[in-house]
Order: structure tokens, then sequence, then C-alpha cells
């Protein structure tokens, strides 16, 4: 889920009404991270989890980078309309995920996950050492193995319907969009590991959906962003809940990886050209001033709307409140099925 | 579903079963129309149905065709190879769906479907006067809509996974791709007709998730392409089970609109080229000679390969053993279903 949307008060809010809420911690620093963890724990004694991004940082330092004229051309444009400083071109960015792994191990949450690919034997074993439990993010039912393969204790299979980042580290993006409705129950024959279902599930019909299809579990992460607690702009989450699905896209114009958001203006300058996007995570980098002005500014043109394709079954509610309209209509699909059966 | 593979036996043998069997009459004269019709009625007395294209004509007449000789060299190539004479570029087709009606009104089957748009006034006037059902595909909510305002009976939910053609009529082809998890209950929510699922589904858990998410019934497409009775070439069958589904692809390649089928060299050829394609029908007449040539000999290489991202579920049945089966597959998931809740 994205950055600043995990609040302490959400995960804490979503842990205390029988979920598991988790801290998005990938774009933390070990510091934040040691925080995060700390202040949920004063807010529940429930179980929660955090997750971090598992690779997708060696690309950038391995492959060549493409010309970035067209990059920094279109966000100068950008900048200037904003009153911005000029882009410049980020350094090379090492990949933080050893030290937000140490401040984790020091202050060690019941789950953790991961996504962009699997960590790696020294990890997974320290994990394991703190009693941590592991769940890695599959794409693709090959990649479904590759995690059960590596020890993971369950498994997000993610469809294709899901918001923001994709999870996708052994398949081309584009041909690792399987809707969730054919590949849960693909990736729960393949694997004996619990599969969470994840893509396209914003209420208890979709909850009980997937429980149908093999699922143990329901990840959710648009339903979210729209909570009261969440850290999401204001003007984010009023585009979740009012733009059709069709208009949602799956782009690497935000962040170097493809990842599903709500069609806006820096979105359409891109338009058959998003191979000229930076790797992940400079894209990221260099877009990252446009994204906080915008946001500060409540400026929906310039900013990274992630969002599923069931955004507008997302509502303004509490968490709390949604946990317990989750409950509930999870027990009215579950009266109509069996009036049905 | 595919042109040849609804034989009389495959659609009988699922009405007698319970379900209601299909003719897919697109690609159908409107005297086949009515052989079609009369050897069903002699093989079961149970409700029964026709699917046809309604729409899709029109643009290749009224629009600028693309420069054909990307298309031409390459299937020279192939043909040349098969031992096929040289391709030629079709003339402009008139648009047979004023003729097909005709051969269903004279004997009316109890269920009308179509796809590519909605069929006009006079049409649907004429469907109702003779008592057929009427149920339209919708890729969108605002599909749905549409549909419903020109009044059909049902509306199929066409979700992301589907094999073969997409149904999209109202939005971008390639905006339209939105998951069955998420379509089907933004579709029930928004219109007051019965919604049939479809997409990604292909065994009893996917028809109670379904169920769940608010659909009515389901439709099955490359589930029963692999029966026995199926007119669908062996080989084209061993593909279906034996492909992942990120191995399956949406390609203009065939037809010249968008659907989904199984990787072979003859998509790899369109690689990045698709924009190149003719447009509909005339793509689709273009590449008949090597697609027939290709089904008689089970050269998978330049055949479409129709399949959805749930083929690895399909199996090798017969239609009434596998009726019976996902009969069964639905009880035992009710059954853990109400264990779990």
């Amino acid at each position: 889920m994205a950055g600043g949307a995990t609040t302490p008060e959400l995960v804490a809010a979503v842990s205390n009404a029988g979920g598991l809420g988790m801290i998005a911690g990938a774009y933390l620093t070990a510091d934040q991270i040691a925080d995060s963890l700390s202040r949920v724990r004063t807010l529940t004694s429930k179980p929660f989890g955090i997750n971090l991004f598992a690779g997708g940082y060696a690309s950038h330092q391995r492959d060549p980078v493409p010309d970035p004229s067209f990059a920094l051309n279109l966000l100068s444009g950008i900048h200037s309309e904003m009153g911005l400083p000029a882009p410049t071109l980020p350094d090379p960015i090492a990949d933080p995920f050893a030290d937000q792994l140490a401040a984790i191990l020091a202050d060690p949450p019941p789950i953790f996950s991961f996504t962009f690919g699997i960590p790696d034997r020294h990890a997974l074993d320290a994990l394991a050492r703190h009693d941590i439990l592991t769940i890695g993010t599959a794409t693709t039912v090959h990649e479904g193995k590759l995690l059960e393969a590596a020890g993971v204790d369950a498994i997000v299979a993610q469809g294709s319907e899901a918001g923001a980042h994709r999870g996708t580290f052994a398949a081309p993006f584009a041909s690792a969009m399987i809707g969730t409705m054919a590949l849960v129950p693909q990736v729960v024959d393949a694997v004996g590991v619990p599969v969470i279902a994840s893509g396209g599930i914003a209420d208890g019909r979709g909850i009980i959906a997937a429980l149908a299809l093999g699922a143990t579990a329901v990840q959710m992460g648009t339903a979210f962003l729209t909570c009261t607690e969440s850290g999401t702009t204001p003007v984010h989450k009023q585009a979740i809940r009012s733009t059709p699905a069709e208009l949602t896209t799956v782009t690497r114009a935000f962040s170097g990886r493809p990842a599903r958001g709500i069609e806006n203006d820096y979105l359409r300058a891109w338009y058959a050209q998003e191979e000229r996007a930076l790797p992940f995570p400079l894209q990221n980098e260099l877009t990252r001033p446009m994204r906080s002005a915008a946001s500060r500014r409540g400026d929906t043109r310039y900013l990274s709307l992630w969002c599923g394709q069931a955004g507008p079954l997302a509502r303004d509610l509490s968490a709390t409140d949604l946990m317990r309209q989750l409950v509930s209509e999870m027990r009215d699909t579950q009266e109509r099925l069996h009036g049905e059966g």
C-alpha cells in the first residue's frame, strides 16, 4: 500500500477490529520503521505486520539507463508551472532493504510481507529465527511455486485488478496481468501454504468470493485508502470513490515500475512514451518533488493516484466501521448463497 | 465462443445437463444457423441459445484501412511455407447480422445473446415479439448501463480473464480490461437486470465465487472448449490445459479485434506491430486460409488458440461429466464456506 497512507492509527484500527493491519515500510528509513513499529504497539496489542520491497533496486545499477531527456523535459515543464526548482537526474540509490530489515529484527512484529522478489536465504533465516511469519507476493503460479520453495509461510496472489505496484518478479509485467478470479484457484492448487487473495476485493461479497476460490484470507488496499485514518489526501480519496475502473491504468511513469493508478494529466503526457521512463527507483526519485508539491496542494493532475479496479466500491468510513461493515456483508453474502444453494 | 467449437452435440449436452447451451453463430451463414437450430432441437428439449456479433463490421467500411503491406508480407511467408496460394487483400464484407437474425426469428430459440455492441431498436423489438430473451455483453459498468437502457433481459459482465474476443463497445479496448472480481459487483450494483459473470471461471469454486459477487449465473467458454463434444482441435484442447495463464495474450493479429489466445509463432511475429493489423473483419478474412490449413494439420504455430486465463483448470471430460463435476464442486465449496462461516 502507498507510503503515507498507513498511519499507525490505520494499522492499529484494522488490527483492533480483528484484521491484520500492515505498515507500508518500503519507503521508510530504518529510523522511521523503528518509530512506526513502536507507535503501532502503543495503539494495539493485536498482531500486525510490515511490508517491504524485496528487490527491484539492483537493475538500475546494472542495466543501462535510457536517455533521460524526455523525462527531464516533461518534468521541467511541470516544475516550472508549479514554481519548483528545475528537476535533476538522481544518482544511483542503494537498496535500503538490509537496513530496513535490521530495524524490523530489532523490534520484531508478528508478520513480515514483501513484494518485487524474494529476500535472500540469510534474510529469510533471520526472520524465521525471530519468529516472524513471512508472506510473499505472487502474480503467477510460477512465482507462487518459487515463493513456496523459498520457504514462505503464506502467499499473496495479486490479481491484475490490484491498485499500486505490481509484485511481478519472474515474468514480463504485461503478461503477468492475471485476474484474481483466475489466479487464486490456480495458485491454491499449486502450493501447500495458505493463499491470500488480493486485487479487486473491496467489500464482503469479494471476501466470500475469494474464500470460495480457496483463499484463506484476503488483502485489501484500496478499500482502506479511503478510510478516515488513512494518510491519503482528501482529493485522492475522492478520486478513488468516483472514478470508473476503466479510467485506472498500469503505468511506469511515477516510479519506474508498473503500478495501477487513476489517469490524470501527468499519465496522459506519458502515453506511448513509457519505455522512456527511468528504471525504478530513479523515476520515483525524479518525480518526488512534483508528487510532494501536488500532494500538499491537493492537485490531482500530478499526484500518483494509486487505485485498484474496485475503487468505486471503497467507502468514506473509519477503519473500525469498515471492518464491522465487511463482517456484516460477509454474513449477508453467506446467507444469500445458503438460500440459493 | 469460437466458431467450430459449439457442435450441436456440445450445446445439447450442456442443456440436457441443466446448463444453457449456446450456439456460436457469429461466423455462420443464415442457412448454417437454420441447420444448427434444427439439429440442436433434435438433441434436446431443454432451453438453449445462440450468440451473434452485433456490430463491429461498420468501421472497416467507414475508416481508412492501414497499409496492408506488413500483414501481406508476413502472411506471404507463412503461406509459402505451408504450400498455400499467395494471400490476397479481402474486399469489404457486408455485415451478416440482418440475415443471421432473420434465420433466428424464423425458428426462434429461447435465448439470444450478443457481443461487440447493441442491436438496433428494430432488431430488439423483433426478438421481443418472438419471445426470445436477450443477453448483452458488457466489459465496463457504463456498457452495462447502456445495455440495460436498451432493454436487454440480462447482462454478461465479461472480465479481463475471458478467452477469445473482448465484447468492448463503448470504451478503448486496453482500458476495458477489468478483472471479473472487480467488474461483477460493480455491474450488479449499477443495473437492475440479472448479471451473468464471465472470465476466469472454470470450476465450481469459480461459480460460487461469482454468485457471492452478486451474479445470477456464470458463462463459461474455455472450460467447455476442452470437452469431448467440442469441435476444438485436439492440439488446441491440449494447449488450453497445459499453458500457464501468463502465456495467453490479448491480440488483434487473428481477427482485427482484440481477443485472448495462447502465444505462438504467429502472435510473436506481430509483437509490437499490432496497429498494422487490418480492421475486423478484414484481418479475420485475411488469416482464414492460414488458420484453416493449420487447423487441418494440427499446427499450433498458426492456429488461433483462443483461451482464457483459467485454461489450466479446464478438463478432458464429456460435457455431461463436466456439468456433473461442476455441481459437485459447487456443493463442496458451499460446505467448505459454511464450515468456515
